[in-house]
């Protein structure tokens, strides 16, 4: 069997994460597909005199939804990340006036623009060789409820900016809607921990995945996991940077009461000891946080 | 030459860092010494059955501090980190009412302790072994204006809970009051990135430094900065999150700026796209944030 593609323009792609989407293609319980992704940006910045000047109504084109045959509200849908590849011959690192974490900084300029030069396995800024390390920035699923724009990160996954999000990684996602209804896009050649100016190096990608459903797990998930091989990671977005390190750290000791025979205050205990709280970013409407812990001591029941 | 050791009990040790503070032992400038440190409860925890109803008034006790030969306000304390040795047979990880992440949480026991005892090179806790990975848990020198409990982090260090305080590691931090005086304990023997529970194990350690002045350095730091070797880190405390990791983004602007040929608009851009931001801590009575760049992209001017 050939492996689908699911692209961008022909097939089709989404700005909002909603509970009734139309899915651009069905895949089979465990198929594998590769999803093509524009730059978040539309392609609209290509050299550096290309500036933002507001954050565009229409950003982070999602490429899908893809239904998953077979999964149910309740499920978990597992998205085995292989490859992320760079398909495009230049990324753009962006700010724009009131967006990013230094906004309010006057001596930094808002808008600004680097375009990032692909070069082989490495992207150019201004003469500095960073090598390329991609992520997906926008994931998600459809909605249990609300319509949330594709700028914003919340439990159905969505803009959570987390550089884990690459090849190599399985994501698991709560099913909230028939078909659980998987898009993708905003993906970046390389970006830090945080996203701090609002922006990595925003890029088109093309992502090899692998897609199957968990049906009525014995451990549900309220929130996006992942499944890095060196450690499982809780996923959550908030409002603030504290509320989402409590959720990330609720969510961890579910997980590891489940693994293991711990109460709720060992497990508690424990997370302080092992891995612990990463910043996935802190510029977008909910900001998003992890808790961490290595796979030796976690094993995920799915 | 013998290296000296200063003693938690034969020397001294303080429960505040302050604008004027009386060493303990003055160290020559590029001196070697080793600091000894009792867990940050004073022995008081040795069982499961020891609680803490409530953090008690003298807390992470600090052996010193050190003055340090020719330090003068303005100046960077350098502070080369050798060794951190475990010097007990067991650690102990507590949660307190009003205190942790999730103090707010009925099904989680506050108080509650696990002792981890000491196997060699790994602690047990609850019959799963963790590496002993030690952190120094409070370091700092005195304050420029204020007097502040060993509890609390602040631009001195104090209470920082950084798991980058390990072997390894070189921490500089801004000079306040002549002779820097540096005093550290409130050590672990493991912790995770955020200490939810509020504790790591902690543990009393032999610690071994250098420490040696940067005289008139050609760039400050207003806060304290770790090199790991593997990346650079300026260490920042605020009382949220979002204003801790405002710091350490602006701190590591200042550091990229001199090192490269970069505008702060450039090293902002910059600093979104490697490393990126880290917790340190987010219960003690203000919260710690680092902004990492790995070490390819940045030398200390000092």
């Amino acid at each position: 069997m050939s492996r689908q593609v699911v692209s961008y323009d022909d097939d089709g792609h989404v700005y909002e994460f909603a509970p009734e989407m139309e899915p651009v293609y069905t895949a089979a319980d465990g198929e594998s597909l590769t999803v093509e992704t524009i730059d978040s940006l539309n392609k609209e910045i290509q050299t550096d005199d290309d500036l933002l000047e507001a954050i565009p109504e229409e950003v982070n084109a999602a490429t899908g939804p893809v239904a998953v045959e077979g999964a149910e509200p309740g499920d978990v849908l597992k998205v085995e990340i292989e490859d992320v590849r760079v398909n495009e011959d230049r990324g753009r690192v962006v700010t724009a006036p009131g967006f990013g974490l230094l906004q309010d900084d006057d001596e930094i300029e808002h808008p600004a623009t680097r375009v990032t030069e692909v070069d082989g396995d490495t992207i150019d800024f201004d003469g500095v060789s960073v090598p390329i390390d991609p992520v997906i920035g926008t994931i998600g699923v459809a909605t249990a409820e609300e319509t949330v724009s594709t700028l914003t990160p919340n439990d159905h996954g969505g803009n959570l900016d987390t550089t884990d999000m690459t090849g190599g990684t399985t994501a698991y996602f709560p099913v909230f809607q028939e078909g659980a209804m998987l898009a993708m896009g905003d993906s970046k050649a390389a970006m830090a921990d945080g996203e701090m100016c609002g922006t990595g190096a925003e890029v088109g990608t093309d992502i090899d995945i692998t897609v199957s459903v968990v049906s009525d797990p014995e451990v549900g998930v309220d929130r996006p996991v992942v499944d890095t091989g060196e450690a499982v990671k809780s996923v959550a977005s908030a409002e603030t940077m504290e509320a989402a390190v409590e959720l990330a750290n609720r969510d961890i000791l579910a997980l590891l009461q489940a693994d293991h025979d711990m109460s709720k205050t060992e497990a508690y205990l424990f997370s302080s000891l092992v891995g612990g709280l990463e910043v996935s970013q802190v510029v977008d409407p909910l900001v998003t946080a992890r808790n961490a812990v290595p796979a030796e001591y976690l094993s995920l029941p799915f």
